[in-house]
């Protein structure tokens, strides 16, 4: 895995961090997913330790959970 | 503001999260500071909007808070 991963959910938290993270890293260097949309990617999402979105899962692995926006169980219900 | 600022305060999270940062956007395009150590910018990171380390500061003046560590005030007190 190379890319970044920022999966969101639509929330205005999200939008703003997802604008920074585009910014910051390059929109070439990471795929948005939102799971409120692409709903079959929750699993996924929560198998790669995702919690709450905004979150960006690293090329190695590991999770950064953003300003708090939803709880994936938000997402969910 | 050309450069991102990440504050932390040297907890096992905030030293994660700066590797992931420094991994995604470059260490020359961040400056790192310990607010536990270098206090003296405490006051400076609470008038960013940072509430809680790790934290990203962008550019243009944005706050990503990361992975909860610790609060500000528990690194004041």
């Amino acid at each position: 895995m190379s890319k970044s991963i920022f999966y969101h959910a639509g929330c205005s938290v999200c939008v703003s961090a997802e604008q920074d993270i585009v910014n910051l890293i390059g929109s070439e260097n990471v795929e948005i997913v939102n799971i409120g949309e692409v709903r079959g990617r929750i699993s996924e999402a929560e198998t790669a330790g995702v919690q709450s979105v905004p979150a960006l899962l690293t090329p190695n692995g590991n999770v950064l959970h953003l300003n708090f926006g939803a709880s994936i169980a938000d997402v969910k219900g």
